[in-house]
């Protein structure tokens, strides 16, 4: 964001994280900024037709050498919907500027590796929107609720991704964070869902039996991973996410408002215009 | 796709290459298969939806270990549709199954490798469709039309692509490749609209205007191509691309066709669903 940008915020100070974060506190099924669907969707509609064409800009700066990119990070638990955000989000933009990754359990090979080696190369090329389906975070949150790491270590692990953010945004890249913050309730019907569909099994895993039983343990780890990586250059957001048409709204509005900020012109033409129409018509 | 498969494959069949292919046979504007517009909107609309289905399933699969993947390789001259047909076929998938790459002009490092190194990098993962906008055969037109390596070297390109293309195929890919064929007048017309309006202006390249004085070489490099490199495993297709919503369609159908030649059906759960359920309800 630009600070003087002339361009509203609205959904990005709203539900931007400052200073000690207290979980339970944000209702998760809050829809916080809109009425209702109905006008969610109709906001919805036309931000992706809006979105398209600033996405459009973004990739055209880059063509003639803009170094700017916008990286969205998506965390949140099991069936928090990140999936389904990315999907609905992303769906009106152009694949062509969209690079989108989802991080799995670390394979051996990057376990080898600091963490960040292979976030590092998952990053937005100029031009690119970046999207992270899980991301760095899960370095700081299974590891904590797994007390596979001591505190001490965690403590850098928050300074070493602040830092490397900040890099990341000093060469061009606007970094979104956000969580979608479900509810256990809705987790437990959502799983269900999952269960009681034969075209749903794949999705379910037992594994995600097991994590629910560490909810809690999960949040903290959360509460204390947005305390202390929601930074100036790189705020995190938390959005409610029991009404999935909400957070789907909340994350196409963070996102456009970040597009917005950059204040982007389609970039001019490098050559002669008239010259290049008069060698057109020739052939 | 398989031998007694009993799904259709009307598109893929009409466009096929066969033998010695003749561009000039080929009405660029032509639109086989669809009467009209409306027509073809309605067919696109519809299958969209079944598509983004099938492209769930595929992606379903390979959590479960499938290898399958799809690859479609779409090429044609400067502003044949390549993006946007991209834009239009992939938008209503889910972009966590898809990975898109546009190749452009090779790198230093990338000319210091065999032709097919960066090509290979980019291959989709089990359960992803890939499309290359652009490809590695651009690595026998380009060299081809600008005379840069000799007619034998020429030949070993065609036959490395082939061997290469069959253990893809071999290895759970389906390759399907498109040619959006162009009219030359039809280019002339896009090229103008791109020095018309401002917000085109970066799309357009003085070097494309270099690229129209070469077209019949150009049209001879496609036909040696597509003559040499059509295969059982991994066939061509010429698209009349005159009319983009005629190209859109052809290659969502081709798409379409060869996803449903995969015969996917979902995941059966890896675990007891009644126990999960009893589980999670306990939670």
């Amino acid at each position: 964001m630009t600070k003087h940008s002339t361009h509203s915020a609205d959904w990005s100070d709203r539900l931007r994280v400052h200073g000690a974060v207290d979980l339970r506190a944000i209702d998760t099924s809050g829809t916080p900024g809109v009425l209702d669907k109905d006008a969610a969707e109709e906001i919805f509609d036309g931000t992706s037709r809006s979105l398209a064409k600033l996405q459009e800009k973004l990739f055209a700066d880059s063509l003639s050498g803009g170094k700017r990119s916008v990286l969205l990070v998506l965390q949140g638990m099991d069936t928090a919907g990140k999936g389904g955000t990315v999907k609905r989000v992303a769906g009106p933009m152009d694949p062509q500027g969209i690079t989108h990754h989802a991080f799995k359990k670390p394979t051996e090979e990057e376990l080898a590796h600091p963490f960040l080696w292979r976030v590092e190369k998952e990053l937005p090329a100029p031009g690119h929107i970046g999207i992270f389906d899980r991301s760095h975070y899960e370095d700081v949150l299974v590891p904590r609720v797994h007390e596979l790491i001591s505190s001490e270590e965690l403590t850098e692990r928050y300074a070493e991704i602040n830092e490397w953010e900040k890099r990341l945004v000093e060469g061009g890249t606007t970094v979104l964070k956000v969580m979608l913050h479900l509810g256990r309730d809705e987790q437990k019907n959502r799983l269900l869902r999952r269960l009681d569909r034969s075209d749903k099994h794949w999705k379910f895993n037992p594994g995600d039996v097991d994590d629910r039983a560490l909810w809690p343990l999960f949040q903290d780890a959360y509460e204390v991973m947005l305390t202390n990586t929601s930074t100036e250059h790189a705020p995190w957001h938390v959005v409610p996410a029991d009404k999935k048409w909400y957070s789907a709204l909340a994350v196409q509005q963070i996102l456009d408002e970040a597009l917005q900020a950059l204040d982007l012109d389609w970039p001019p033409a490098d050559y002669d215009v008239d010259e290049q129409r008069a060698r057109l018509l020739a052939t």
